[in-house]
């Protein structure tokens, strides 16, 4: 049994506090607003997040940053991408040397174009941060059906510790030490499901879609490559895999922006209409400036900047994919 | 242009027929059945296979199997993969040498565990026997949607004159050396759709069903570089491509089969119920065969055989599958 604790209440940080309690571990829950943990504390329901989910009576819920950060075994930092780096800030001075915290946030700052756990370890100099991702709609994991995610750490001692800690008979953890791979997968993937929704859009079939998220991967793992991550991460679980079930779900805000402009809308209508933050708009960007810092070709994420930004037409940019070059599907085959 | 023709009048060989018509090639079409034949002329659609579906009147269809072998470029093989050993046959005494034939069936042969070239390549010495796979439903890429595919051929001028011989603006072909990867990821693919549409009739989530594909796809890669094809072709268009196109379809067969056992039919009924050869059944067997050869850990297909042949309920096998041995993610990364 460890302490742990989960910083941001939102589905998937519920999610994933109610499974390290199931799993035994003295579990805390922290929200940033005192009025939304003391609601969890006597509903014992995130309603807005999770509705109709009970949440265990053995979680502490808490809006004190403090109270949640000293003596605890693990910390899981579950807060939007975009406020990783503000919330880290935060906690630095809590934090006790070789402090283990796992992001499970997924995104590239903006700008700087580093990783969560980079910024993490900017902001926390002494903490070890570790990253957990994968296929995972939060809603099913509270649920309980069968899930898997990847530990990514630097250690393969600390990647055990974790995979103890978090795996049950309905939560499998694979173990990996490319960090690197991990997070740049988890990010992208939001920039294909964009594309591949704008496929949707615009009528096309699930040859199409298929086309777009395979070779999506494919250029997303040549930059990884380019990066020193490891190809095959981007065949796992945080890559394709995650790919797949944001493709597959009807939920997905990056999906539904992309089938919205598929559908004839801007990117400002799509974003209006689905009033929640596209994180793949901001990925596409971030891809792009990291396409070109590495060198690498990157056609879809390419064709998408173009649709977002420059105004080109979704039926064009499939076009323009189609017919390019004629090309091997892996260039380091040998005949 | 060419002059090629496609032996099998199903959906898959009308539709490469009218793409193949459609960039400028002499098409010849044969059925096995004169009758089939003559609807095809007269009628000039597929009503049974691709219903609504024109096919143009350039296409020559024949069931004269002399005829349409003799003098031709490139001759496409879209039977059944049961029917390909005795095709073959029939046609040997009918081929020049050197022959370029491109299979597009999906399969491995029980017993023998011959891929489908190379079975092609026992009945017909002389001929050169070429893949073309991905993720291509026929009735799409009838109807003109984008769809890519990837041919593999034994030399890179021979691998590059068939994707002139397929490629258009809405059908983009990428070429490998890696034939047996190409076939052994479009044969087991089925495997994993079978156990991705019974964790769908166990009622279980996307979570689960990304795993399933995510996690299958690792092992046939497991197996297929044990006999020597490479990694990455699991992961490109005949690989992941192919199973998410299947695994997305509600048409596919192997999809539905999975389901109805997850609902808690036996294999025997699931089969009456589809009421057509399901591939994924034979494909599993043979798979497990292959694990066993070249000594491969293959969970899922394991899993899969015990559901189809030893009466092992699905809900167990998953089961079985979630609590294994803790595992890292790619074995040959160094921490």
């Amino acid at each position: 049994m460890a302490k742990v604790s989960v910083v941001g209440a939102g589905s998937w940080g519920t999610a994933l506090a109610m499974l390290l309690c199931n799993n035994g571990h003295d579990t805390m829950l922290w929200s940033h607003r005192e009025e939304q943990a003391e609601e969890l504390r006597t509903a014992r329901e995130n309603k807005a997040k999770l509705p109709g989910v009970k949440i265990p009576e053995e979680i502490h819920v808490t809006s004190d940053l403090s109270e949640a950060l000293i003596d605890k075994d693990v910390i899981v930092m579950a807060v939007p991408s975009v406020a990783v780096r503000t919330t880290a800030k935060k906690m630095s001075s809590h934090i006790r040397y070789g402090q283990v915290i796992v992001n499970v946030a997924k995104g590239i700052e903006e700008g700087s174009l580093m990783t969560l756990t980079d910024m993490i370890e900017e902001e926390i100099p002494n903490c070890q941060a570790c990253v957990l991702s994968g296929p995972s709609h939060a809603e099913e994991v509270s649920r309980g059906l069968p899930t898997t995610c990847v530990v990514g750490a630097k250690t393969r001692a600390l990647a055990e510790y974790l995979q103890n800690i978090f795996m049950s008979s309905v939560f499998r953890v694979y173990i990996s030490p490319d960090i690197l791979g991990i997070e740049l997968g988890a990010a992208l993937k939001n920039v294909i499901a964009l594309a591949a929704g704008t496929a949707d859009g615009l009528g096309y079939g699930d040859n199409t879609k298929a086309a777009l998220i395979t070779r999506g991967i494919t250029e997303m793992e040549r930059l990884g490559v380019a990066m020193g991550a490891k190809a095959e991460t981007f065949y796992g679980l945080s890559g394709i895999g995650d790919l797949i079930v944001t493709c597959a779900s009807v939920h997905s805000r990056n999906r539904k922006a992309g089938f919205l402009m598929g559908q004839g809308r801007t990117m400002e209508e799509a974003m209006k209409e689905v009033n929640m933050v596209v994180e793949g708009v901001y990925s596409a960007k971030a891809g792009m400036e990291l396409a070109k810092k590495y060198h690498v070709e990157m056609p879809i994420i390419e064709q998408v900047n173009e649709v977002l930004f420059e105004g080109k037409t979704p039926a064009d940019a499939v076009k323009e994919l189609m017919v390019r070059d004629k090309k091997i599907e892996n260039w380091d085959f040998e005949w």
